[in-house]
């Protein structure tokens, strides 16, 4: 066995009483917030609108809270844009993934190193 | 939201080209180490002794080392025994698990507290 073979992966989950935010939706926030759709944001990921749908509204029936504001249709077509809580969720979940992957990373060269 | 009512889930692995050992295993070989036997292990945790087989033998062919030695009859009625090398990698399983978990806990509260 070759230690300098092994890498690790991994997953950082937010839970409420069941699962609610994630790897998936943190990139479909992302995407939405680029492209204001979340079709497009769906699209781009190969994921059909029902599901980026049926993800969203877990999560914000989860968390009780609206990540993303969605508009049908009006002048401008429709649109789609983070609420203030979403963008404050969805930074504080990328801090948080990222200081723990960065400690990770330490304390994986500290055990396979 | 209330971030009071948020927990968070870690999920850590460790691959070679392939998945190769996760939580799962980890416990299997800890219980085998302790009833000297995968069939008890397997048994404890519900799984089929045949998926116990097969967990452990796909692990031990990605990471290329025996992780338990089993034996079938004999005058001791068969066992199982950590290898040496399956002891090493399970304790630095754990210590990587351990000390990442607990980096995890103080980023959620500086993010999440």
């Amino acid at each position: 066995m070759d230690n300098n073979q092994i890498h690790w992966h991994l997953s950082l989950k937010l839970f409420t009483e069941e699962k609610a935010f994630g790897p998936g939706i943190a990139r479909l926030l992302e995407l939405a917030d680029e492209y204001h759709s979340l079709n497009k944001a769906a699209q781009s990921m190969g994921m059909a609108y029902s599901k980026a749908w049926k993800i969203l509204n877990n999560a914000e029936n989860a968390l009780e809270v609206r990540l993303l504001d969605r508009h049908a249709g009006g002048s401008m077509g429709g649109g789609a844009e983070l609420t203030e809580e979403g963008r404050d969720l969805l930074n504080r979940y990328r801090g948080f993934e990222r200081e723990t992957k960065e400690a990770a990373e330490v304390l994986f060269n500290k055990y396979f190193g």
